[in-house]
């Protein structure tokens, strides 16, 4: 259903419960990048309405979301502030084609599978994670992660003219994923 | 309150009626841009916490603004299609200054002086439109305007370091707007 090619490495938790404040503050600015994704894919696909009936609930949802990764940071003492992002958004950008409709359908799909990682992440970080609190947080966030992956999987079909590019495509682009999980990043973030 | 050195002369709400279509398109885009400033500020300024907490319920309104003219626009039979803007929030953006705080001052004040026109514009067509059903509408979007004019002003305060540049800067930029609005525009829109 999240169409991932890969499970998450158990080195990946170890390196959330050593650098929990680091990974909290990029979960933060993941969500406002989130937000900032479907609001950017409104003001190009103007002339797709659906596109924007489904996206504009999903910018309220991640700025929801950003404002509690802010609480809890808060709660806990932790500041937000600047961050150098992982490798792993701009490594699945560079994938997107460049004409359209082609490049409609990477971006949307790229952004679907953002959420499905960040959906298995969050579920391991529920199912794993020692501090019970936190365990809790991630399990009220992941689903409505995996209800955003299937709508920009959705989207990406409004712009496919013979009904197989999206399945194809979502394929090449989760073997690619799987892929750059697999390198992985020198960085403690969400997607390293 | 709203900080205006000009009231609207009459002929706007002429041409909004004789050009309903396109104004209604426009205001479409106008609440999708104001989702947008938002969100950029949000974006540019994050280490300014009372500012994200501010914006982010903003972003929020705004596009609930935006997807309560899309259906006044379905209704109607109307189509939201890509629009040349009017002149009115390039120039004002062409008055912010280049270097912080004084940016962020600028950024924050012009967006409060969009709002508080829209403000004035929306009371206007509240009370004179002839379409009761619009009048209604508008009516119903005025007060949040007035809001987010002041919730601006007051964020500006944040980068105020002597506590005397945004009363007197804000008196600058309103004497500005009000020229701009005063020069009109040679296409039917919210701002022209």
């Amino acid at each position: 259903m999240l169409n991932l090619k890969s499970s998450t490495a158990p080195w990946w938790l170890e390196t959330v419960e050593t650098h929990l404040e680091e990974v909290l503050v990029d979960h933060a600015h993941c969500e406002k990048k989130a937000a900032g994704t479907a609001l950017n894919l409104i003001f190009h696909y103007v002339d797709k309405l659906p596109l924007i009936r489904e996206l504009t609930p999903i910018v309220n949802e991640e700025l929801a979301h950003f404002q509690l990764v802010l609480d809890l940071l808060e709660e806990r003492g932790m500041t937000f502030r600047r961050l150098v992002p992982s490798s792993y958004g701009r490594k699945l950008n560079d994938l997107v084609r460049k004409n359209e409709p082609q490049r409609a359908i990477d971006r949307l799909l790229v952004a679907a599978l953002i959420e499905a990682r960040s959906c298995e992440r969050f579920q391991l970080l529920r199912d794993r994670l020692k501090d019970q609190k936190l365990a809790h947080f991630y399990g009220s966030l992941y689903a409505s992660e995996a209800r955003h992956h299937a709508t920009y999987v959705n989207l990406a079909r409004l712009f496919d003219r013979d009904g197989t590019e999206v399945d194809r495509r979502l394929d090449e682009l989760a073997s690619a994923e799987a892929a750059i999980i697999d390198e992985g990043d020198d960085l403690a973030r969400v997607h390293s």
